[in-house]
C-alpha cells in the first residue's frame, strides 16, 4: 500500500487529537484512503507531556517539517495570523500541501495563500477551520454543487452558545460567563468568542465558499452577546423566538450580507433547539431548499476528525498523482465573482424593539405612527401594565423584514421624543422561511 | 473549458428536476465542477410534456443512452429494480460513470454492481439514493474517514415521519395517512414507506457506508408505524419521549444492528424536534461524537441537488483524467469486513412497554418482580387511576438498556400471567447519550 508522508507542526490541543486519532484509526483511515497516511514529523516550540509521540520524529522547529524533503502534506495546527502565515507560505514554496485548522489565517490571509497555492500546484484544505468536526464546508462546496446558495445562518461558537443557552434560565450574562470560563468552555480573555470575531471569521469562510466571492473578513460586520440581558430573552419567549448568536451571509442581487449579531429565530425552528456548546449550519440553496449541519465545533479529537478528512482527500491525490481537485473556495478562481459586502444600512431583517415609554396616555399611538412613517409594519406587540417602573413602561415590539437603513432612522425619530427618556434597545431577527 | 457528456434515463420527477437544474445553474455548476456538463441525451418510455427539453436529444429507449459512444456518465432515474439492473450493468460493461437515485437497486443489487463497476474502473455514485438532498452519504464516505463509526440513526422516510408528526395533536394513524395521500406525501400503496421498506434500503446503504461491511438488505429487521397510537404517543411525551420511525444501525463487537422500527427518543434531543416530511441522520463517530445532517429527503429539485452532486463528482474526474477515486462503500474492497447482521434477539436497547393488568392488589408487584427476574431495570413507571376500563389498568413502563431476548422471555412470562388478559405494547427507546 502506498504511504502519503505528513508533518503536523503544532502540537496543542488539536494536534495531540490529530496525532491520538491518526495512530489509533491508522487501519480503518488506510482502508478508506487507499493509502498509508505516515506521520514523518511533529514539531512544536516544547516537546509535549502529554502525547504519546512514539516514534514519530520530533522536532522544535516548525520550520524544519516544511523543509522535510520527505513530507507530502504539512498540517498547520500552531494558530495565530504571523508564523502560521510564514509556515503555510513556505510550506506551499517547498510544493507540499497544507492542511489548517486556523480560522483567522484563511479569513484573513486566504485569499494570498490561494494564490501561491495555485501558482505552485497545491492543495489547501480547510474542513478543521469552520464548525469543528462537522463537515460543512465539504456539504457546502461539493454537495450543494448543483445550487445557488442563497442564505446561509450559523451557530458557529460553542461559547457564546454555551452563554446563551444557559441564560434562558434566568442567569445574567456576566454570571454565565464566569461559570463558562470556569467550566473552561470559555477563554480568560473571552473577547473572541464573545464579541463575535471568531465566528466572524468562520462565517467569513462559509460565505465565501457557498457564494463563490473572495474572503472579505475586514467587511464583516460583528456584534456580540454582552448586552443581552434575561428580560430580553423571556420577551423573546413569550413572542416565540429564542435570541442565538448567529453568523449569517445572505446574496443579494447586488452583493453579499455578512453579520455576526444576537438574533431571534423561531422556537420552532430546528436551529434555535441547538443548545449548549454545540455548533449548527443552516443552509438555502435554490435546489435543495434549507440543509442543516449540526455537531461539536471545538474539541481535541473533533477537530481532528475534520483534520483527518482533509488529510484523506489530500492523500488520495497524492496517491494517485492526480491533478483532480475541488478548488479552494469550492469554486474555480475564474469563476469566482467580485461580489462586494454590503453596507449594513443595505441589510435585511426583522427587529426586536425594546423601548422604555413614559406611561402615558398617547405614548404608543406614537411609537406607532414613526415606524408607520418610515414604512416599518409590526408583527407583534407587547406591553404590560405590571412592568411600569418609574413612571416608564416597555414597549416591545417585533417587526415586520425591513432595510437597516429604515429601522436607523425610526429609532433616531422614536429616542428624539421626549416621551422616549432611553435608548431604544434592538436586536434583529430572522424567520428562515421554507 | 472541458466538457463531459451526460445521459438521462427516466424523465419522471427527479429525471425533470435534474434536466431543469442542470440547466437553470449551468454557469455556476460549470464554476465550481471546472468542465462543462453537457446533457447529451434524455430518454424515458414517452416524451414528457412537462419538462423543457430545448435541444437535448431525445429517445423513447433508455438503452440507446449506454450505447451513445457520446456519453461519459449515466443517470439511472427510472426507479425500480429489475430494468435498472440491467441498465446500470449494461453501462458499466460499456465503461460508462453511474450515477442512480435508486435505493432498492443499491441496497439489493449494490455489491454486485460495485465489483462489475471496479472491473470497468468506473465510478458508481449513488448520494441521491438515501435522505434526498442532503449530502450524508459523502459526511459518512469522506467527512468522517477519521472515524470508527458506531452508530447512526435516521429519520429517512419522510411519509412516516410527517404522519407520527401529525399524530402528536391525538389523531388516529388512519385520518393521518388518508390526508398524506391526498396531500401527495403518501403513495396511494403506501406499504414501502409506513412498513419501513423503503427506509430499510436507505439504512442498508448507510450503515454500508459506515461500517465498511457488505451490503445486506434481506436481513434488515423492519418494522412500521400502523400500530402505534395517540394513546402511546401521548404516553410517551409524558415520560419525557417522542416517537419516531427511525433506522438503526449500531456496531458491535461481532456484528452489526441494522433496524427500522417505531423509537422513542428523548424529546430534548434534536433529532426529536425533526418534524413533517423532513428527514435527519445522526451519525456517533468515535474522534467526532454526534453530528446531525437535516433537510428534505425527496421532492423532484431535493433529489436533483444530490444526482448532480455526484455528477460534478464524476465530471472532475472524468475531465482530469484521472484515477482518484472514493471506494463505493467509503472503504477499500480489501478494506471490507465480513461483519454480518446480528439476529433481532442480539440487539440492545430500552424499552417501553404498554400491559394491560387487571386493577387488582399485587398486580404492579408481580409485574416488577418477573421484569426482575430477567434482569430488567424499570427507567421509569407509570399508572393511573382515572385510566381503569372494564377493570383492567394500562401500567406504561420504560426499561433501561437490555437485549432483545430479554425482553422476549419476560414478556411471554407477563402474558402468561392471568392479571394480564391482553398482549403487551412494546416500542423500542434510544437514549443517544453523548
Amino acid at each position: 500500500m502506498k504511504e502519503v508522508k505528513i508533518g503536523i507542526c503544532g502540537l496543542g490541543t488539536v494536534g495531540g487529537g490529530t496525532v491520538t486519532v491518526l495512530q489509533r484509526n491508522a487501519e480503518l483511515i488506510a482502508g478508506r484512503a487507499g493509502c498509508r497516511l505516515i506521520i514523518a514529523q511533529a514539531a512544536s516550540r516544547r516537546r509535549p507531556e502529554h502525547i504519546e509521540l512514539g516514534t514519530i520524529p520530533f522536532s522544535d522547529d516548525i520550520f524544519q517539517v516544511v523543509q522535510n524533503p520527505e513530507i507530502d502534506i504539512v498540517v498547520e495546527l500552531i494558530g495565530g495570523c504571523e508564523t502560521a502565515l510564514e509556515l503555510v507560505l513556505a510550506a506551499i514554496e517547498n510544493g507540499k500541501h497544507v492542511v489548517t485548522a486556523n480560522k483567522a489565517l484563511i479569513a484573513v490571509h486566504g485569499n494570498e495563500i490561494f494564490e501561491a497555492a495555485a501558482r505552485h500546484g497545491v492543495v489547501v484544505a480547510f474542513e478543521s477551520s469552520v464548525a469543528g468536526g462537522i463537515p460543512v464546508l465539504k456539504a457546502i462546496r461539493e454537495g450543494l454543487a448543483a445550487n445557488r446558495i442563497n442564505w446561509l445562518a450559523g451557530i458557529i461558537n460553542g461559547t457564546g452558545n454555551y452563554i446563551l443557552s444557559e441564560m434562558r434560565s434566568g442567569r445574567a450574562f456576566d454570571e454565565v460567563l464566569r461559570e463558562a470560563q470556569a467550566l473552561g468552555y470559555a477563554e480568560a480573555d473571552p473577547t473572541f468568542d464573545v464579541e463575535g470575531i471568531d465566528a466572524a471569521h468562520k462565517l467569513t469562510i462559509l460565505a465565501s465558499s457557498a457564494f463563490g466571492v473572495p474572503l472579505q473578513f475586514e467587511k464583516a460586520y460583528t456584534e456580540g452577546i454582552a448586552n443581552i440581558t434575561p428580560y430580553d430573552i423571556s420577551h423573546a419567549e413569550s413572542l416565540g423566538y429564542r435570541i442565538k448568536h448567529l453568523g449569517i451571509a445572505r446574496r443579494q442581487a447586488d452583493g453579499i450580507e455578512l453579520r455576526v449579531h444576537p438574533t431571534l429565530v423561531p422556537v420552532r425552528h430546528l436551529i434555535a433547539n441547538v443548545d449548549g456548546v454545540l455548533n449548527a449550519v443552516l443552509v438555502d440553496g435554490d435546489a435543495v431548499g434549507q440543509t442543516m449541519y449540526y455537531g461539536p465545533g471545538a474539541g481535541a479529537e473533533a477537530t481532528a476528525s475534520a483534520v483527518i478528512a482533509d488529510l484523506v482527500d489530500v492523500a488520495r491525490s497524492v496517491a494517485a498523482g492526480s491533478s483532480q481537485r475541488v478548488p479552494y473556495l469550492g469554486f474555480e478562481p475564474e469563476a469566482l465573482e467580485e461580489l462586494a459586502v454590503l453596507p449594513m444600512e443595505e441589510v435585511h431583517s426583522a427587529f426586536y424593539l425594546r423601548i422604555h415609554a413614559l406611561d402615558r396616555p398617547g405614548v404608543l399611538a406614537k411609537i406607532a405612527s414613526i415606524l408607520s412613517e418610515h414604512g416599518i409594519n409590526i408583527e407583534s406587540i407587547m406591553q404590560k401594565e405590571t412592568e411600569v417602573q418609574d413612571n416608564t413602561i416597555p414597549v416591545i415590539i417585533l417587526t415586520h423584514t425591513v432595510k437597516e437603513r429604515q429601522i436607523n432612522r425610526a429609532i433616531a425619530d422614536l429616542e428624539a421624543l421626549p416621551d422616549i427618556p432611553q435608548r431604544v434597545v434592538r436586536i434583529r431577527a430572522e424567520h428562515f422561511p421554507d
